[in-house]
């Protein structure tokens, strides 16, 4: 039985990954009177008084809306917010595994961003923080920026930060292995998805030197961009004035990174790429290049998007450790500072001894990077208040 | 301590009287590949395919929202979404703990119909069901009823028909103590909110002889009466053609069902009703009139709504069978002829031989009740697809 055929009879006998369990036991009148009424009431009239205390006398500190309305899930594309179910579901329980952090699954039957703006924020008093996921771009952009206005708690669209962090913090590692630095590396990232322009965003962010973003067109170019986040971004972004396809861009760049589509990039790239190029191959779950055939054409670091290969960059190393520490900062937002925390602490997962070119990332189930994580977003976090 | 003292200190502990549990383990890579990607994405087509398998392939079958706008929760009146969490979870940790119902609070910020009606509407693919709570009258009429016409899964207000169902089952039960028939008798109902409306409703649907509705200014009449639901409800009911004020009702009636206020009905008002009245006081925490003064009166049977007195008329009997019956049929709609079998569901469940005046209703932590309701529910469902 394939991977699939398994998943789905797994899928069948769970019939749904999540269940809600109480804290608080009702066996007998007595104990029904203080979790319900009369008791409760008092709970009621103390958040009145005080809305903050919402944090303390109910599981809003600890508890996340996983939101998407089913347009960009995973690389099946825009498959309806039902069908979507089964990842935010499975996206929930990494977030109770990883981060202690309740997940509550949400999927929007709209495709109107001011819908889905105004549900969300209706909603934003009953949690702690809003994790978007699978939103389609160029919409995620408009409605992760006009919820991070509205609201005091944070947003995050993990499709774009989360694989940013983990990018940024696999390139940190990469670069010190190859003895480059980041301010003196020029980077081409092909796909200009949530993924792409946040990932140039983030490495911009962290100080690269130099980084160009293509999508099917070739470089960006801020004049003839396809929406405004393209545009916007391609103004940002290659200091360098590179013109032409994807192969122009490639040409003496110290860092491929895909995430875009299978089998776009072959071995004569990789070799026209400056001295020992990281490649990081993320298309999923076949990549743009075949991190053997990378390899063979002298790239000196490969990362991919998938657990079949070795450096496998993960975002679940980053978003249940970063809500962990948002929410026990109580912080009203991500902030860079808080992303940069993130993607340093999940660096320094990787001890200096152990760092190759074939373990530049930990694994999602090293025991201690979710906590590293969560401890520096904390301290960023509470840094900026 | 006092039970407000002893709860609030009980919810600083608890911090949250929920906790989402992971069904699904996620402890390595391949358990990782099957809960979530790449397995996940079989399930997800699957359910693009066929929508309804999102009842088989996630949480869907169990999962119910329970949704306010916290503009009537308990008897505090509109104290906002935050403040009405504290209930809402309890009412949650009912529905897991008597009906094995994974519920979902969500209190939504806004206290326009049509933005609350479109909200839930949004949501609804991620539920099986959606309770309103706490919503306040007319507001949630037009509420309950656009969104039973938009949603294919049930949508049940418990204010309204999880209290008239147990008032009729109490009624039923208290009918049988005095040698009455529902037919043959007339009641009067001292509140026109949600729960005194609804009541009458479904008084009605039980087949009762007459019932007359008052608020605060007497008989409801539906040439002047407050609002359409409450103009609604006059012209189904009061074939007596009584006119006044309550005491002027209450003259020779069978029955007094009081949902409104403390200490509006007298001994006098209880003399002046007919043989072997049955009296239903309420409201919370305090009555509408004592029950010791009540009997003192001649009321044959008293009901109350809290758990000091003898026969409490608990809402906690009806809503965790029904939805568990409605969600195990995958009903669509929760009709009246599913609220009717609840109601006999919950009678039944105190033997004949047991039924006393001051035993005419199930005690909430009766071990049978729930799964009584819960078949009787489904099998009503069933009989109308």
């Amino acid at each position: 039985m394939n991977i699939a055929e398994e998943s789905l009879k797994k899928h069948f006998q769970w019939r749904g990954k999540l269940e809600t369990v109480p804290r608080a036991a009702v066996t007998d009148t007595q104990s029904l009177s203080l979790a319900y009424t009369p008791g409760v009431a008092q709970a009621c009239l103390e958040i009145q008084k005080k809305p903050e205390l919402s944090f303390d006398l109910t599981r809003r500190w600890n508890t996340v809306a996983v939101v998407t309305d089913g347009t960009a899930v995973l690389g099946l594309g825009d498959i309806g917010p039902e069908a979507g179910m089964p990842v935010m579901e499975g996206k929930s329980v990494l977030f109770k595994t990883f981060g202690n952090v309740d997940a509550i699954p949400l999927c929007i039957k709209s495709k109107s961003s001011e819908e889905i703006i105004r549900c969300v924020e209706l909603l934003s008093g009953s949690f702690g923080g809003i994790n978007l996921e699978d939103i389609s771009a160029p919409r995620c952009f408009e409605i992760e920026r006009e919820l991070k206005k509205r609201l005091d708690i944070p947003v995050f669209h993990d499709d774009q930060h989360g694989t940013a962090i983990v990018v940024g913090a696999a390139l940190e590692n990469a670069l010190k292995l190859v003895g480059k630095k980041m301010g003196d590396v020029r980077a081409v990232i092909n796909g200009a998805g949530s993924a792409g322009i946040a990932i140039a965003e983030f490495l911009l962010g962290l100080g690269i030197g130099d980084v160009a973003v293509c999508d099917r067109k070739g470089v960006l170019d801020a004049k003839t961009a396809g929406n405004d986040a393209k545009a916007e971004i391609a103004s940002k972004t290659n200091k360098a004035c590179v013109k032409g396809l994807l192969k122009d861009a490639m040409r003496g760049a110290d860092v491929f990174i895909g995430v875009s589509a299978p089998n776009v990039v072959d071995e004569e790239m990789v070799r026209s790429m400056a001295k020992k190029p990281i490649v990081f191959t993320m298309s999923n779950p076949v990549p743009e290049i075949l991190p053997e055939k990378a390899l063979a054409a002298g790239a000196a670091v490969v990362g991919t998007g998938s657990s079949q290969y070795k450096n496998q960059i993960n975002n679940v190393l980053a978003f249940p450790g970063i809500f962990r520490g948002a929410l026990d900062a109580r912080a009203h937002d991500i902030t860079m500072d808080m992303m940069k925390a993130a993607c340093k602490a999940i660096a320094s997962a990787v001890d200096e001894k152990d760092l190759s070119s074939e373990y530049i990332i930990p694994y999602a189930f090293d025991k201690n990077v979710h906590a590293l994580v969560a401890a520096a977003v904390k301290k960023a976090a509470e840094a900026e208040k």
